[in-house]
């Protein structure tokens, strides 16, 4: 990966935490002998081998800030990649974005049918709480509890869910940089904000440093988000695996559209720096955390 | 109601649980102010205000066996019908069911949008999640996270979901009694099951009194299968209040296609009387369940 804006120590921690995520992934979702294994299929399908693993990095990373064992911690983060992979899979629906590619392979239901990937969303959905809530996430049934509580709250109607509803009337909407900014906190923000706190909800951490891991994730997602309006215009289809320009195709305000490309680039930036200062607090135990904040703002996919 | 399967103590607890559900529901699902209004007003459009709400009765009935705060138990009984509705959403949209009509009205996709519904079913579902891990739901949360765990094995890939991936397959399966009886206890014998248990889990009932709800659940959800299929043949559309005759049209087998109407209907009322007797260590305090017993196999709608 010559010219990468992966750092070399990130990359690594990237794919180990991808083979990770996979391998339990793969676990927590057998295939049965019946008829229903084309569902289970199709959940495996859109969840595993696929992606570039952030939420569940951070996760991952967030966790370690607190010493959680990493065998609960990766539950956590299968929990978050499965409500994402879902997300993604219902919003590829021909009734939604009408997507026929993602992550350079055939959608779900390209791959299958639109009736089984409406049902293997719904089941990735529901699985993310059936994983949360088994004693091996955590042996505290409180923090379960609020594990549950929170990321049910991050992706539902006043959350992720609410923002795709935001974006799917935005083309009306006329949205200026603060409504735009808050339908892309809502839609990936949220999650970002889960994945970034739920180490400190494991080790039962609040007050200060709590507090941090939520600014950081707040001008994380904000910087990520831009950074993936300056791709839909800039970046190239085959290396992005997805459609482009598809916002600006539909008349969407994008952060780019309202800020032109050279002030979004420079806001991105700005955002991965104070991203980054807000982990002050957790010294170089954090360093992979700055790393994804700066990559995520140089990636080109 | 004249001539009614509806014991007069029977349709005025299901009128008392229905209000109170219809409140609670209320309750839990406020409108936000934003754009995201549009998913919230869609999410009470599917879920307020209809159905016989079987379910949440089932688990208000099942509390009261274990003397459960009602205050909790209506919380628990809103996530079942959560899980309900979001299902009926997605199962009547255009890549599944395809039906204008649900409990008398358009379905919600025709009220709002293929898109919206979508994004509707999702967040009913994820709300259910977030209702049940609140600590208002049990002052327990080891209690809270059984709740969350088995209503999450009960509507997922390998319970009410599988049940679905099943039915949408079920022309090609060519299935058998053994077939069909497996299909409809994921499809709908799960969620009965979770209903009528769920009293036992809030008040840490184990062994035996558990057991005999869950009995009591098979003999119910099946009995309330076959007077669908049924009702499917029988019933008039009005009152029933959506399409008819779909399984027998698609080319699906039925209980009453396998079993012949006669059959069925006394299969449908022996298993209603077996119910019954599952209910014995309860005593009088358990008559509602089995009027309810009764009436699912003599219900007109």
């Amino acid at each position: 990966m010559s010219n990468s804006p992966l750092s070399p120590r990130l990359a690594d921690a990237l794919t180990a935490v991808s083979q990770d995520v996979n391998a339990e992934l793969d676990r927590l979702m057998p295939v049965s002998e019946g008829a229903e294994s084309r569902v289970q299929d199709a959940m495996r399908y859109a969840s595993l081998d696929g992606g570039k693993r952030l939420r569940p990095f951070l996760v991952m990373q967030s966790a370690s800030l607190f010493n959680v064992a990493e065998t609960a911690a990766i539950r956590v983060a299968c929990a978050i990649e499965m409500i994402h992979c879902y997300s993604l899979v219902h919003d590829d629906l021909p009734c939604m974005d009408d997507d026929d590619l993602r992550r350079g392979r055939p959608t779900c239901h390209k791959k299958y049918d639109e009736a089984t990937a409406l049902l293997a969303g719904d089941s990735l959905l529901t699985k993310a709480f059936e994983v949360l809530a088994n004693p091996a996430t955590h042996s505290d049934p409180q923090v379960r509890c609020d594990l549950v509580a929170e990321l049910a709250h991050a992706s539902g109607a006043q959350g992720m869910v609410g923002g795709q509803m935001i974006d799917l009337q935005a083309q009306n909407l006329d949205l200026d940089l603060a409504g735009i900014t808050r339908l892309q906190q809502l839609k990936t923000g949220r999650l970002f904000s889960f994945s970034c706190e739920a180490g400190a909800v494991m080790g039962k951490a609040h007050g200060e440093l709590r507090l941090a891991l939520r600014n950081y994730a707040h001008d994380l997602g904000l910087a990520f988000q831009i950074a993936d309006d300056i791709l839909d215009v800039e970046g190239d289809a085959a290396e992005v695996g997805k459609r482009l320009q598809k916002d600006a195709d539909a008349g969407k305000a994008t952060f780019v559209s309202l800020l032109g490309l050279e002030r979004a680039r420079s806001q991105a930036d700005m955002l991965a720096e104070q991203a980054c200062r807000h982990l002050d607090p957790f010294g170089d135990k954090a360093d992979l955390m700055r790393d994804v904040a700066r990559f995520v703002v140089q990636r080109r996919s």
